[in-house]
């Protein structure tokens, strides 16, 4: 492997910064690690002495490396990293999924990552344009839990639905006409998919034809909900009907 | 007024970041609004307009102020700001709460008081040590809707209950026993707080023998919700059983 470089987009390799999102990804996805960087100052600190022993079962390298935790950290302190392969999976037909369509800011992905995996939604899919789930940015804000979800990457919405056909899909838009909680009220099949529009344009109004557009009962004291926060209470509702 | 700087907390003024925010600012809180800062380059962009005829209906004052706008914003483009004088408001005894004790996060406090707002939650408590919800961070990742808060800061959570004595208190912990779900099936009282805790540290043990401690339903594959997304969980929540 050659010499690291700081984080863009075209490499086939990211960080996952921070001592637990390391662990995570050695715990979840410990065939795609290819190193784990250690900062000169990290020993003693919690969680390396744990990331140490882990790399050393999996036979991963450890390495000091200030240089590139500063910089993929940006204004943070990193005190340790993994390096990890990129990857794309299959979802699962079975499941219910979190779809992000056009998603454009790396904190709400991953905290959007972070929620779903935390009620049970292992599957996630994004379409382009989208962030880059695999910018340390989006890893750091997941804390790590992009590793424990099954995550693919398409190129249209088209693709996505080609892929799974039979699956009830609520769209969550600012104008639709049922709330929430009377959806809820319904029956909601065991297999579905949430998704979820950009943060400043929301999905394009075509989607209101399909499946059940769904509003979440926000009053007019604001523009709309944040992103992340309209997924969490989504994906929570829905989880706790089950 | 002196010449504007750059925000710091001990000044007794601040800067609502952006044109919507900036419009919140004039709409909501106009006898506290000392100037409107626009960029050179602003002509012609959307609300720019609408912000000046506000601004010259109450007799604020418009200049352009390319370098403080630079400064208080950052990375971001930032084509107008409000400048405001900071506040303290006299919470409603009669309403729900939502309390924030230590939080730490500028995106995160702003969220929350995003989404209180948006479920019809007017009053917020913040308890020392915290950010200062006046930070043009705080105000910007609110979208503005600080504006539309009652906000007070207490030096200690014993000084909130001796100003609110009587009112049903919910803190929110991780090892509560008692699922948000199952509180919701009982009874809830007109009047109540929602008390969250620190980004890091959650709220202190003692809050588990005061009120009804509340736990969100999340699994072990995750740490913990990340703060604001909990806080729009159970603000939703609370207010659709109302």
């Amino acid at each position: 492997m050659p010499s690291l470089e700081g984080y863009k987009n075209e490499l086939d390799y990211s960080y996952a910064p921070g001592i637990f999102p390391a662990i995570e990804c050695l715990k979840n996805r410990p065939e795609r690690v290819r190193r784990v960087l250690v900062h000169s100052g990290a020993a003693g600190r919690e969680g390396v002495d744990k990331l140490a022993v882990m790399a050393s079962q999996l036979g991963v390298r450890v390495e000091e490396a200030d240089r590139v935790l500063a910089r993929i950290s940006g204004k943070d302190n990193c005190y340790a990293a993994a390096v990890f392969e990129k990857f794309s999976d299959e979802l699962d037909p079975g499941k219910p999924h979190v779809v992000l369509h056009h998603p454009g800011d790396s904190g709400n992905a991953g905290t959007i990552i972070r929620t779903s995996l935390g009620f049970g939604i292992e599957d996630m899919a994004m379409i382009r344009p989208c962030v880059d789930p695999f910018d340390p940015r989006t890893v750091r804000s997941s804390m790590g839990s992009l590793f424990g979800m099954r995550l693919r990457i398409y190129d249209s919405f088209d693709d996505y639905r080609e892929a799974f056909p039979d699956r009830m899909l609520y769209p969550f838009m600012l104008d639709a006409s049922i709330p929430l909680a009377e959806v809820l009220k319904g029956e909601v099949p065991p297999v579905y998919s949430l998704v979820f529009g950009n943060e400043g344009s929301g999905l394009p109004a075509a989607f209101s034809a399909i499946g059940q557009p769904v509003r979440i009962e926000s009053n007019d004291r604001i523009d709309s909900l944040n992103l992340a926060i309209a997924a969490g209470i989504a994906v929570y509702a829905f989880r706790m009907k089950q």
